[in-house]
């Protein structure tokens, strides 16, 4: 077990030693850390190791130069010249905080940026100033569109926070796939028809044909389970993140691993991410909003549930409670995950890290 | 085959003896008429009859009294005062275009509304003006939630329109489950296992479930398929539709049927949307925008697509087609459709419409 607060300082000393200044080294380590928090492993520490190559690749920029492209009083546009996701994420989320606080809502769309974690880190700053906060990006190509052979879309997660009063906030975050990849690999074979497909486009039942040119569907699979509209929600995110910034949209949207060649035709710059904060007291008094959100939780949670289940699940409720024991308890890491920190830490003759 | 041009000079007059302004009316029968020439029956023709019986239960208004509640430069909140749906959504994407020519975008919060027919008809207001157009609205429970046995969800559907240059316009509407209702009693039984449940909660396999007690699942079906994330956006639809503006949510929406009873114990305030209008030229030149949502379409509809298919479709391609097939046409309205606006026009004395 590794407290939160070791992981905090060795981390960012770490991303220090790679390059980033002090306070961005804090940004990208908080940003991890959150993912492994919520337990979204597969977006946390296994960033380490990418984002230093991708810097040693020359993808990711140490020393960006950020700047408003275009704006009005509730909108910007970022360009975030190739800096780290995480930064250029948590700049743009703050731009929109910053935005609404005067005009109600503030909407920023990002260009030229990298993989930037996990959504409900950016969301959630908005919930702090009593906003409520809206978070998308989009993501390499994994997923077929209905009837296409190819992939087409990211897994394109999108996060929206909204603040309680009594209750946890209220906090959505899903990639619009059925499962992530990392999940995939781990549910019970055969897989049901049809969640992935073979690389001619024909329902398979196995992960591993991913890795033989197949693809994942969209959210809901099939057509047969309305896989068509959760190509919609995906297409959305993607269409929100690239075509009002100007990234690269669906297949062309580069990948966060420095091994993988980049396309040489962009149709934009890196990727692209939306992000949206809404004053709660722009639509009506904040105690009633507030209210309102605890009462939706209320009447969910406490609806009858199928014999045998535990009953309907609050979005975000299951993180909330993992983050709040590992924020106590501290942080397990696989051992996977330790070597390829400590594989980082070694190149820089850092100290290396244990359990 | 009746042509638009007539149905829309008899609906309108037909509204006008219900007792709506020559101006009301002509809207209630643009939204209803958008419906058919999507080929989106379901909220066509059907509703004439529908509204007319909520009008004679007092549960719709025809001299509402509708006001802005709050407001910010980018923000309002419309207190629709039980307004007929298409009018109280009209108004509401007009207000959130007016705040984008001056904020770059504007979101409108809707509550006391009524079934507002289709969405993209509001959507798609905004594109006239050089923005993309958000739409969306929360309806009567017909959705459980994953592990629950309830109806807690509508069918809540969701219209994104981008503006073009050289294709029609890209114009997303979707509800957020796998079939609507009517859809899903026309589809082959049995149905794949699962986008209904019975009563208990329990996999079904056939439509009629829903007429004893079942529900349908959310986007995505079971579990299995993603179903838990087409929860989410269902849920978001919901809590942006309602919460925003202190509308009735979930399982407390009013039913848009005079025969069936309004709860008594309700949360907010009628129906509620949720509407939003993005300036393109607030985030990058227009031109560059259109040009981008063509690079975009032609990028998805030439991609490879499966042997024996017809290749992946276009959002809203296939609408559009069908649109300006039925504008040049004209429209074949059902025996049932003409039956039920015939009893309305029988019980006010009116013409009777005959094809």
């Amino acid at each position: 077990m590794l407290s939160v607060s070791y992981l905090q300082e060795y981390l960012t000393g770490l991303f220090v030693n790679i390059g980033c200044s002090f306070a961005d080294a804090q940004v990208v380590t908080q940003s991890i850390l959150e993912a492994e928090l919520r337990g979204l492993d597969a977006y946390g520490v296994v960033y380490v190791e990418r984002y230093y190559e991708l810097i040693r690749a020359k993808r990711i920029n140490l020393k960006p130069e950020m700047r408003v492209l275009y704006q009005t009083p509730s909108t910007a546009t970022l360009e975030a010249d190739a800096a780290l996701g995480p930064l250029a994420a948590k700049r743009g989320m703050e731009i929109a905080i910053e935005k609404a606080t005067t005009a109600g809502t503030g909407w920023v769309a990002v260009r030229g940026s990298n993989h930037f974690g996990v959504a409900a880190y950016y969301s959630m700053l908005a919930i702090e100033k009593d906003m409520v906060g809206v978070a998308m990006t989009n993501s390499e190509p994994l997923v077929a569109a209905i009837n296409g052979t190819t992939r087409m879309l990211g897994t394109n997660p999108v996060s929206v926070a909204f603040p309680a009063q009594k209750h946890p906030h209220l906090v959505f975050d899903f990639s619009t796939v059925p499962f992530s990849q990392g999940k995939l690999e781990k549910l019970p074979h055969p897989l049901p028809n049809s969640i992935v497909q073979d690389a001619m486009g024909q329902p398979a039942n196995n992960a591993a044909t991913l890795k033989r040119g197949g693809a994942m569907l969209p959210l809901g699979g099939d057509v047969a389970h309305g896989g068509h509209k959760g190509f919609c929600v995906g297409a959305l995110v993607d269409i929100f993140s690239a075509l009002f910034s100007g990234a690269n949209f669906g297949p062309f949207v580069p990948p966060p691993f420095a091994y993988l060649p980049i396309l040489t035709n962009p149709v934009g710059k890196g990727v692209g991410h939306f992000f949206g904060a809404l004053r709660i007291d722009a639509f009506r008094p904040a105690a009633e909003f507030r209210a309102a959100v605890d009462e939706w939780i209320d009447t969910f949670r406490n609806a009858p549930g199928r014999e045998g289940t535990p009953g309907i699940r609050i979005p975000g409720a299951a993180e909330h409670l993992l983050r709040t024991q590992r924020l106590k308890q501290g942080l397990e890491l696989s051992s996977d995950a330790l070597r390829s920190i400590n594989k980082v830490a070694k190149a820089l003759h850092y100290s290396a890290i244990t359990q």
